[in-house]
């Protein structure tokens, strides 16, 4: 069984909510952009994610890749080269690249949209217009010109596809430690070293593929500040072949159509990108836009996982309700839907997904505003909360999300451990999103050492007045009442943990705010859900329809019995670092 | 990397902790077996599972099974038929057998050590023997003299082997509504039915399968009154081949080289085992000490998978210590030991990987006790616990053991992503235990609406005596203090919550209860690990050596960064049914 229904109702409602007509469609470059149109095109590339890319799902995962080493070359399973070739054609390939060179130039929140859906129906064949996407962005940030029309049209169209090259065998955390060499020659430079971990490296679907390369100069200073960024296509321009081979592939436990690589590069040609030993900004744009993406990899992969342990459960009998008058007369057993048990693990996934996915619209319809606002001050407004909020949404969406897929797993009991409903594909193939894009615990310490001391503390300031704001505009209405009380509480716990744990704790002893960075977003998370949830159930009471009367009740369960772990998560927080720290290794 | 060193010094700790040369080697049948003899033959045990078992777990998984549906043959992996033959040399397949019937007439508690070395090394192969087992204690307990004296030797010796056929495709949870039919012929009945989830229903390492299968008479009762228990070898006593077929296998997560088969009954042949529509009771001998080693299951994966991060972790530099003074010389990177996430990463893994191990063999002395004691109210006492404690051991052991299996995995990053280091196989082999042997609802719901109100709640007066006997015993050691305070708000908490919302509240509404269990069932279970520790420290702080002063260390952890989750969770179940069961079917 396999099933996928375009979620486009529930986006419309969250975009509606977060005024996306008004915030985005009326910037520069936007126009032509507005809700409807958006959810226009939206509702084509769903069913060409529905009816093409699900199919090849499961057949990705059982038949997996093909690698010749004695030609470097990966053949993709059975049925991905014509699919690549119809979204080509399609056209959703360059949604959001620069309409200048060949792109569509849409929203990056329409992007978002379109990146949900594909990942939902085929996480493995996505990710290779996803790199490509991350490609596109940070040239077309930090590329001369030159570079832009040689190689974003190409992209845009799909006819070529993209990499990052960053992790090494001693370094993938640290990329301080990488040591692939550029060696100038002419206008170009040589390339040197091994990268591993390459999604999409080799493949046979694109004409020619576009590496993006983490490599040192001859005479670059150590570590993070001796880096640059090169742009090493697997073809020159003139057909040459380059020496940038793939020379293995990872097996996996999920994602298995997705050609993991390493590549070896013997001399490859590369030019420049950007300024010499300033590598690390051209890979932070593509990073950061990878996070929010990779974030919402949870609410794709749950929201497919949620599908369809719906469809089992409305099919299978088993059991009397406890409820005598809900009974069903005349069969020898009540469908699933009527025990509370099952009927928890269904709110619980609902009560967090319906939320993390309005987190990841909601940041962003702020990442549009930080582009292409014409108010500095609005724009780095919007990039202060973008910045906030993307390790939140990279941890604890995948996290969350990735429970959410064993939850809907748990429901379907024996029948979800077999391939035949695809929920443990979907597990297996989710697991990797809390490790790629850095790990999960290296965004708990972005959060905590990088973003929370920002500027004084301002990126959680401006986040803490949104809420307020909100919270002021509502005081009066009785039917926000019960929602706003305990949004309020999280926030002053919020805050106060923030000061009392991070601040002053953490600035005497950084190892006591890294210690707890980890449970700390996940409460900074739940929080943040909570603020989403008073937003949605705004806008669902005004509206005041059956839909958004299922939004209200599911926002109840939430706050009951999903939100309060939150006073668990405080005190683990309130521990410290001393526990953590007391053994010595060899204790272990 | 494939990486076991059996746990026997954790486990002798334990075994010494809890008093086991006093409780169990002092009973009759096992005079034979103290401490110092188990641990011997557990250290041969652990030796053949580390060195012949641990080295085809991933070649099951990779290799797989071989089905042939012209002859309804599964052919094992290469390897594993000699490694059968070597098992049933080495003796431990009777292990727990009665020594009447060819046994080895070792305590039950013996038999959980060698099942979670099995399991840890081989989990698919171990469960053979873990089905073999099951069918032995049902036969012991259930049997006429005739049939124990046919069977149990050749289950013993492991020349045949058993399984358990209850589930078809219509009925798992509710098998009540089972439809296999036996008409009676002579001195036995024949069978048909289909037979679904049946593990080692069929393969090629034993000479015969003696499969213990739920059927209806003729004239039986509806329902689960109606259902009798019959023995149905696949070959008959005279050899022939009994049409028992094994007509298709599932495909799985994980688990791989352990056959889950559809059995096809077509006539075949059985004797009725116990009475007549009683075959309820038989069943239930078996599933119990089936979910005790369920459970346990959750224990050995976690130390697998942890013993593996660790080998992992402590090879592998990324980054700069935070605190100067631990960052090494000369190098450019630091041992990822040194940071606090992954500290607290291992950590959660070992604070509660410890007590959960703690709590399974603690319960594992009671099973022997409430089986062989001469004093009736001891028996019943310990019964009692056991019976309390089961569906939490069930329940709470897979689940907090498969999250710790994915928390090693995590910290080694991308490389646990690969099968490079069996993480991941770990995870797709232990995800299946939160399902089986009655789904993790299933047993929260055994918890709340069987075991509790039993006797009036004399189950968990029982074990709340345990705990208060305890801290009133220590309540003058200093030492102990800060380890008895939080057992003793756990206790009240869980005391308060029993009595407020699954007695008052559950009473006049079932669902209220219902909605609630598990998370109940989780605090319930952290509440028992508090205990656990206590008597862990209790014991260590007598011992006074290296060991006991990391157990000590430990404890710490295991109360201040994992514990006060209890808090959370008590909201979760106070916030009852209201908002769980508030949306329609078609809402969702």
């Amino acid at each position: 069984m396999q099933i996928y229904n375009p979620p486009l109702k529930e986006i419309r409602f969250l975009l509606e909510a977060f005024g996306y007509d008004e915030q985005v469609a009326t910037l520069d470059g936007f126009k032509d952009f507005d809700l409807d149109t958006v959810m226009t095109l939206m509702e084509q590339s769903g069913r060409f994610c529905a009816e093409q890319m699900l199919p090849l799902n499961r057949v990705g995962d059982q038949v997996g890749l093909d690698y010749d080493p004695d030609n470097y070359t990966v053949t993709m399973p059975k049925g991905f080269k014509e699919l690549y070739q119809m979204s080509r054609e399609q056209g959703g390939m360059g949604l959001t690249a620069p309409a200048d060179y060949g792109g569509f130039g849409a929203p990056q929140t329409a992007g978002m949209i379109l990146s949900e859906m594909a990942t939902a129906t085929n996480k493995s064949y996505s990710m290779c217009a996803g790199l490509t996407h991350g490609l596109i962005d940070a040239l077309a940030s930090h590329g001369t010109e030159e570079q832009k029309q040689t190689f974003l049209p190409k992209l845009a169209s799909g006819e070529w596809s993209g990499t990052m090259c960053l992790t090494e065998p001693q370094c993938g955390t640290d990329l301080g430690l990488l040591t692939t060499k550029a060696e100038p020659e002419g206008d170009h430079y040589l390339l040197t070293g091994t990268k591993i971990w390459i999604t999409f490296g080799e493949h046979d679907m694109a004409d020619n593929i576009v590496h993006l390369v983490l490599a040192r100069l001859p005479d670059a200073p150590e570590g993070i500040k001796g880096i640059s960024l090169f742009i090493v296509p697997k073809f020159d321009l003139d057909g040459t072949r380059n020496p940038i081979y793939c020379t293995g592939l990872e097996h996996k436990m999920g994602i298995k159509a997705s050609p993991t690589c390493v590549m070896s590069l013997e001399g490859a040609k590369g030019w420049l990108v950007g300024e010499p030993n300033k590598g690390m900004r051209g890979m932070f744009t593509m990073m950061n836009a990878a996070r929010l993406l990779v974030g919402l990899e949870g609410v794709a992969m749950g929201e497919v996982a949620y599908q369809t342990a719906l469809e089992y459960a409305k099919d299978r009998r088993q059991g009397r309700a406890l409820d005598a008058s809900k009974r069903e007369e005349g069969v020898s057993a009540d469908n699933i839907m009527v025990h509370p048990d099952v009927r928890r693990m269904f709110m619980n996934i609902k009560s967090t997904h319906e939320a993390m996915r309005g987190l990841a619209y909601w940041t962003g319809i702020r990442l549009d505003m930080a582009h292409n606002h014409p108010d500095e001050k609005v724009r780095q407004r919007a990039d202060d909360l973008v910045a906030l909020l993307t390790p939140v949404i990279k941890s604890f969406l995948t996290e969350v999300g990735f429970d959410n897929i064993s939850e809907a797993l748990q429901i379907c009991g024996g029948a979800g451990y077999t391939t035949d409903w695809s929920l443990e594909q979907h597990m297996r193939d989710a697991r990797i999103a809390l490790i790629y894009e850095g790990t999960n615990g290296i965004q708990a310490l972005d959060l905590v050492g990088r973003k929370l001391p920002r500027g004084g503390g301002r990126l959680l300031m401006r986040f803490s007045k949104e809420i307020t704001r909100f919270i002021e505009a509502n005081k009066d209405d009785e039917a926000m009442a019960e929602f706003i009380k305990p949004l309020k509480e999280g926030l002053e716990l919020v805050s106060n943990l923030t000061m009392s744990v991070l601040m002053q704790r953490g600035m005497q002893d950084p190892e006591e705010a890294a210690a707890v960075a980890s449970p700390y977003l996940k409460l900074f998370g739940y929080v943040s859900l909570g603020f989403i949830w008073n937003l949605m159930v705004k806008h669902a009471q005004e509206q005041g329809d059956a839909f958004g009367q299922t939004k209200v009740k599911t926002a109840r369960y939430f706050f009951s019995n999903v939100y309060p772990e939150i006073h668990g998560l405080a005190k683990l927080v309130e521990a410290g670092k001393a526990n953590v720290m007391a053994l010595d290794v060899d204790e272990f």
